[in-house]
């Protein structure tokens, strides 16, 4: 699919829009959740311009994934859930709401479970102490 | 944690315990999930032995997730799915029932609901069907 140059992750990379960011290397940016399915949702997204998966090419994947790995030891360290879900969604009928490739890291703690995906907003002084406890594990 | 060289994984990989194989190479292997949530439900499992993918190698994730984005299009030309969900859990919290990273790719249609995880076997044969396709598109 042609990829759309205004969805709001690529105004976001291009810091049209603000982000709570959390790291950045030349290949990928991972930032807070602003509409979290629990308390430390963090995204890292692919620099390169890809809607789906299909389209990343194989080095934007292994540098996302880099960071996905390096944002999931921090985040343990940092926030101690009982587990850790990673998810990445392809179409809308899988759950994707923005058309750039995005990977979910989503805490999970036993007996909670997701808020909806995409519908609350989250208060920002709260993600942005979450978000430095998680710099700090870095 | 302390790598359990018994799980249902670690045989499989051994040849100990049959599979639906769809790809393999020296990293990784892709096979039908034989309790699929969707049709076409396939994981990956990185051949390096790892609970959880703090303890993967960067190496081991990098190849593990090629095998994913090759699998994914070869699902996606094979099953022509609404959408594709990549998951990988870990922890019990987090949905993980055995204790060997793996990558879970599930095809999404609209209208249908995910059926639960690790319940019900499915259809060998319908399986096998499947994974035929499935490899036809690699």
């Amino acid at each position: 699919m042609a990829y759309d140059d205004n969805n709001i992750f690529a105004k976001l990379l291009r810091g049209e829009i603000p982000s709570i960011k959390l790291c950045e290397n030349d290949a990928a940016l991972a930032i807070m959740d602003v509409m979290p399915q629990s308390e430390g949702h963090v995204l890292v997204l692919p620099k390169e311009p890809a809607e789906e998966i299909y389209e990343l090419s194989p080095e934007a994947v292994a540098s996302a994934m880099a960071m996905v790995q390096k944002m999931a030891a921090a985040m343990r360290k940092a926030l101690a859930p009982d587990g850790l879900m990673i998810a990445q969604f392809n179409g809308a009928a899988a759950g994707q709401t923005v058309p750039h490739v995005h990977f979910h890291l989503i805490p999970r703690r036993r007996g909670e479970e997701l808020r909806m995906h995409a519908r609350d907003m989250a208060d920002k002084a709260e993600l942005e102490a979450t978000a430095q406890r998680i710099r700090a594990a870095l």
